[in-house]
Order: C-alpha cells, then structure tokens, then sequence
C-alpha cells in the first residue's frame, strides 16, 4: 500500500521489532509480541531449539526454553513460542507470539534477552501500523482496534467490534463508490463540453442522475454522522449528577443505583473532590454518577464553596438527576434552583413515594417517582436516565462513526458535497462543481486511509498502547 | 497420579474451565485459558469456524471470532486460537489458549461467553493442579511456576526458573534412592533377624555401609537446607533501613542509591510512613530502601514520636546503614545509637570523603567511607551492602529450596535421619531405626509430591493466581 507516504514518518520500516502485548503483573502469563524483517532468525539465537523455530510452519505453537544471550547455558524462561509466516500474520509480516511466566520479572528478562539478540522495542501502535501498511487493515479497522482495548462496557465494545469487522469499512467504500460514479459522469461531460461539443440535453440528463446520486450520498452521510453522538456516548460514557436540598435522599439514591448496577472501571484520579462520584454501566452506557452537596443558600462560608463547586459540575454534566423531598414537597427553594439549571437536561425525580404519592403536577412536568428506601420505581428511573441521554435509538444498527476523525472526514464530505449540490441547483458550470465532488471523494478515502499523509498516520497511530 | 487422594478436594475433577491467564488492562491483548474434557466442542459453540476448531490438530494456531452464545450472529471479538491437544499440553488435557483483544469490556465478554457455553471459572492454580495431578510437573516446579510469577527481580525469576527445569527435583529424587537403598537393606536384614537365622556379620557389615550412606545423604540435606536462606532473600528481599543523626547526609544517600539502581516494584500500601522507601535492586536482591527521620535526644514531642517510630523500623530491618557525618566526626550521641542497636546486622558509612578522610580508627571498625555529593564510594557500598546480606555466595550454584514447605519437609528428613543414626550408633535394633529412615524417605517424598495428602495440595495450590 502507501508505503511511500509515510516512509519518512519513522513507523514504516520493517525492523524487528517486540513489545509486551498485556499489562505485566501478578498473573498466569505475559504475552510479548515480534515482527518484522528476520524475526524467527533473531529469535532462533535465544531459543533453545533454534532450528525447531526457523523451520516451523506458520500457525504453529512450539515450547522451549529461552537462554541468556551471553550465557547460553542459562534458562530465562519456558515458553510457548506462535509462529506466524509472512503474510498469514496480523502485520503482514513473519511474527512470533512468545507466551512467557507472569509476573514482572521473567517477562522483562525476556524482553532484556529479544532486545540483546537484535529486536528493538515497538512504537506505540506500531503492529497495527504495520498492519495497515500491508493491507491487512484499512484505518477504519485499525482505529476499532484502539477502540476495544479501551471500551468501558461491553456495548462500547461490540460497536467497535462491528467496525473492525469491516462494517464502516464497507458502508463508506460503497458512498464513496456512488460519489465516484457522480464524478466521472460529470468529468465526462466537462471533458464534452470542452471540447464544445453540442450534447446540452444529455448533459441536462446526466446532471439530472447525477444530482439524485448525490443527494442519496449525501442523506446516508448525514444519518452516518449523527451515529458519532451516541458511538461518542458508548466510549466516554456521560457524568449524570445527583442534585436536590439537602436531605432530599441524594445519597440513598446514589447508594441504590449503585448497588444495583455494577460498578466499572474506576479511573478516578486520586485528587480530592468535593463530591462523591462512580462509573457504572446501565444498558452498557458507561455513566460517571455523582453525588454532590445539598443545594441551599447558605452563610456557612464551606458550606458555600461546596455548592459553588456543586454547581460547577453541572456545568460539565450531560444529565442532571433532580430529587425532590416528597414529604417537604416541591419547595420555592426547588423551584429557584431549578430556574438556574433549566437550559440542561435533567429528570425530575420525586423521592419518597413510599411515604408520599407523587402529584399530578409533578407528573405533568415528567417527573418520575422513586423510593431510594424500598428501591420502588429503580426500573423506571434507568431506563428514564437511557432515554434522557439516548435522544436517537434507532441509530443502534448500521455503519457508526467510532473516531472523531471519521467525523471531521465525513463532515468535510457532507460540507463539500452540500455545495457541489448547490452550486449545481444554481446552473454553475461544471468546472467548479467537480473540484468539490472530488474534494467529498478524497474526504471519504482519507476515513479508509486510501487517502494518507504521514503526518495523518504517525499522529493516528502514535496514540496507541504499545504492542499493539 | 495419585488422583485417589485428592478427589474430595474439589480440585480434582476434570470439568472444563477458564480463566484469564493475564491482567486486564490497557494492552494489546487479553489471553484467557481453557482446558477440560469437552474443552474444544464447547468453545466451537462459540466459534465462527467450528469444524475448523474441533478438527485442528494440536499445536496449531487459527483465527476466528467469539460470537454470542444467545446471538449466533453476534461477533464478540476477533480471536486467535491456539489448540493443545491430549497429553501435549500444560495440563496434560485438551487445552485452548485464545487471545482476544486487550482492555476489560472485550475480554469480560469472551469469558461471558465462555461461561455460558458452559466452563466454569478456574479455581485459583487449577490448571497447574492439572498438571500435577496427570504428571507433568512435580510439586516442586509446580511450586516454582508460582515462584516466577511473583519474582521481584531477574536474579529471584532466575532460581526459580532453575526449578521449574527440574533441579530441586533431581536432587530429592537422588537422595531419596540413596535413602531407599540404606532403608531396603535395613529392611532385608529386619526380615532375616526376624527369621532368627544368624548372619549377625553380615548385618554389622550392612549396618556400616548403610550408616555411611546415611551419612553422605544427611550432609546434601543439611547443605540444602542452607540454601533457603539465600532464597528467601532474592524472593522476598530485605528491609535496609538508613539511620544516622540529623544531617549526617541520610537523604543524600537513600537519593544516590537511588538514582543508580532502578526501582523496582513499588509495592508500597497507601499507608501514610514516617519514612520514605523504595524497592530497589542490587545485584538482583530485592532491597527495601528507607530513610528515617533523625536519630536525637530531643524534647519535641512530634521529633521524638519519629525517633521513636525510626527505632520500631530498625527491628524489622536486615540490614542497617549507619550514616555519620565526616564534618562532625564520630560523635558520643553515634557512640550511644550504635550501642542501643548494636545486636543488629550494620554497615558503618563514613560520609564525606570529599571533605575529610575516613580515619583509621573508624576504617578498623570496618566502616566504608563515601560522599553522597560526589557519588564517590557508592559501587564499594552497594558490594559491602550485598556481602552483609547474603553471607554464603557459594550456595548460588546447585539445588536450592524454593518454598517454606520444602524447608519444612526437609527439616522433618534430616530430624528423622539423624534420630536413626543416633539410634544406630547406640546400637539399637533395627526395629527402631527402620521406620525413622521410613519417615526420613517419605518427607522427601512429599516434597516432589510423590506422597501427599489432599489437604496439603489444596492449600498450597489455592495460594497461586487464578489462570495459574
């Protein structure tokens, strides 16, 4: 492929390279990657069956020892050795999976002993790199690949899944493929019509298909761009905040969501915050919920600062979890604080239900009734919270956007598109509706990586974890 | 093997299992293992390309994907497959390794999966129990497995890599035969004398080489057992705690050291200290660094609690670096520290050579002299650390005894084995001697696994990671 492209970006060579391809630590294995130009050789000189190794079949498992470079005589470890032959491999090229013990110590002696024997260590992404130079795996795939490792639920993950099996890959060929075909029709004709030839009426019709193409691209690009809000959703998940007077049952509520759903990958970093937060999944939509400090006026000057900062968090919440004290009723407090927040999305929540129905008001305005004490109403809530956040349902099936660079592609696409479209319903000449059908092209080869500069590439691949 | 014994364990069934064989993370790859009986018809269930599963021969690799058991068409992820066929594998059973991608959501849906096509979870070092039970390892390299996971450093995964290839193993075998042998011919001369036939001569004479078997066996156990020591060290390294008076350089020096070797595991708890520490590695011996508040006489009550707690530390030190400031000379406040903590392994460090020499006196004491500004002295230092550690260099090459519970066993050999010659020499009858010699060759049976209860096996198996 375009190797040319990027052979000054230092990622496209085909030096051996390795890398650890899981997290070392307390566990049964450590798996550590090879590939590259002469890879079972350099191997082979710390393996303790060289010609085993250099002489194995593709898609081969094979068990040895692998020996201090300097002392042959010394076992680092056993290992499994995977032996892939060049181009049956997922860079393309010969590679080696080495399954070694566990733990720190026996992976990284391994590791010292790859390095002494001639491998040097990858780059980050630099697998997959390898991989889409050889054509084993257009962008939109290798950038799924980083989208699963990094998937907070399952749901996030199985969407990327979809991806690395090729269905945006597919869905964006077969736009471009139409786009193409609206193209080459138009250059025909302008080719005619600069050679002044007289074949306006066929021009009329041609433009005439032409358009209808165009406009049928440009709807499926503009369902496939709004796909990226809920893919957005999937990957980074949504902070809900906990809000309400004090004593309105926020913390019960947190307690009762939480010890519903499990709880997810806890990446909070270890700064002190003012409110108490946890990442959970509800319909595998990765949620940040938190918990924040009663709102109420207040003189007590700490007291103050917390709800300053409580509304704070707001301010970067995609939901807001309103609760209301049913046995204090919907106060003037409720409803003042409700009038700073009303440009947001939020649930009313009326709590207490067990003590308290919730009024027919309070219905008509959406609320929701709950009893954090006998978890009454739980159900309701989540699926309440999915709606709130999932404003479009339908888009859960078909080709979504997973990167925000297919985004930017797809909306140069739809942007240069939207004007070759208007420049054609003006009557415009040909020769400036082209140059912009070509430009929407060329947007739609760039998301596949048919289309790349190694500035492009380097920076796509270089936010990869290493080993893969 | 001996599968009778352990078969109320409820370790020792062979229902199919999985676990993750490596930590869930932020990397390339998540391999997760499978073995049992119906291992490779199960996880066709979930197979894209069953046939290809269920017919691959053993030690070949394919690829495919992992599809949900409910939603056939459901890809979970894109996988590969390694194939271990019955007896060529870990466990001796049909085996599969498969290596999803990395990151929590793909991996948690692979084993979900799994679980419901129908492999429970692994128990923890149930697989290397496996191996065990169908004879691929004896408990010592299945001990050994567990050694190398938890390594702190090379040197530590080194010796217990030496195991793992069977050394610890030969060397209780061969003298267990040598314990046999002494033990038969006691025997046959048991039976003869309870024959009541007069070969008094003959036995004297069996009597002699037999003892002198004993004997030889009793040295390789005693030298064996010095061997712990020296492992206990690489595996669970030693504390050296940096005490002196105030400004006597201590921080200078913990950051020196520091700054040399490279830390190794920061397995520090998120206690909050009195003193700061690291784990660093010198010549492949895991060293806990600290540094400790000042030793003085001192009326301030928050100074004199860090005193106190610098005090505490030092009795769960190995080793102690005495600092004293060159500038102030040996001073009668050093004088009375080192008395109050003289019982305890130290090194004497005279610091700042760059400013006066290390006199004669103290050089008597056996004190090394270095600048913690001019990093001058810190190579003699971490040698002097080393030799004070590790007292018998010579043990490093042969047989060494990896886990308390071989220690243990081989405590119970030697007492048995001495009791007997001591019995022997008193000139006691064989009736006495025979079954301690009995006694002495079963505990070393123990120690390969040869004899062993259930109880045992289940304890020890259960310390081992899950995936093990």
């Amino acid at each position: 492929m375009n190797k040319s492209v990027i052979a000054d970006a230092g990622y496209g060579d085909d030096c051996p390279i390795a890398a650890f391809a899981t997290v070392p630590g307390l566990s049964a294995l450590t798996q550590i990657r090879c590939c590259g130009k002469g890879t079972l050789e350099l191997a082979a000189k710390i393996f303790s069956a060289p010609q085993k190794l250099t002489e194995a079949l593709g898609n081969t498992v094979i068990q040895g020892w692998i020996k201090k470079p300097a002392m042959p005589g010394q076992k680092i470890d056993q290992v499994l050795v995977s032996i892939f032959r060049a181009p049956k491999s997922y860079t393309g090229e010969d590679s080696l999976d080495i399954s070694c013990h566990g733990g720190t110590a026996a992976g990284n002696e391994v590791m010292d002993a790859l390095l002494s024997a001639g491998f040097r260590s990858a780059l980050p992404g630099e697998f997959t790199f390898r991989a889409f130079l050889n054509g084993k795996l257009d962008l939109t795939r290798s950038e799924s690949v980083m989208e699963i490792v990094s998937a907070k639920t399952g749901a996030s993950c199985l969407h990327a899944v979809r991806r690395l099996s090729g269905e945006l890959e597919k869905e964006i060929n077969a736009l471009k493929k139409k786009l193409v075909e609206v193209l080459t029709s138009a250059e025909i004709f302008l080719d005619y019509s600069e050679d002044e030839i007289g074949i306006d009426e066929d021009e009329d019709k041609g433009r005439l298909l032409g358009r209808e193409l165009a406009q049928e691209v440009l709807l499926s690009l503009e369902k496939l761009l709004k796909t990226r809000q809920t893919q957005r959703l999937y990957q980074e998940g949504v902070l809900a905040v906990i809000a309400g007077r004090p004593n309105a049952g926020k913390s019960s509520l947190f307690n009762m969501i939480l010890s519903e759903e499990r709880s997810i990958v806890t990446e909070v970093p270890g700064t002190t915050r003012d409110w108490i937060e946890a990442w959970i999944s509800i319909e595998g939509i990765p949620i940040r919920l938190a918990d924040t400090a009663g709102l109420r006026d207040s003189n007590d000057k700490i007291e103050k600062i917390g709800v300053e900062r409580s509304y704070n968090l707001f301010k970067s919440a995609g939901l807001i979890l309103y609760l209301i004290d049913g046995t204090a009723g919907f106060t003037q407090e409720d409803k003042e604080i409700l009038e700073a927040v009303e440009t947001m999305p939020l649930i009313l929540i009326w709590n207490k239900i067990d003590i308290i129905h919730i009024p027919d008001f309070m219905k008509n305005e959406g609320a929701l009734g709950i009893s954090a004490k006998t978890q009454e109403g739980l159900e309701e809530l989540k699926s309440g919270i999915v709606r709130a956040i999932i404003k479009d349902i339908g888009l859960k099936t078909g080709a979504c956007l997973g990167t925000n660079r297919q985004e930017k592609l797809v909306e140069n696409a739809v942007f240069a598109l939207k004007e070759a479209l208007d420049l054609a319903d003006r009557g415009e000449a040909l020769d400036f509706i082209a140059p912009l059908l070509r430009e929407s092209v060329n947007s739609l080869g760039e998301i596949t990586g048919e289309v790349s500069t190694s500035d492009i590439l380097e920076e796509m691949f270089s936010k990869f974890c290493v080993g893969k």
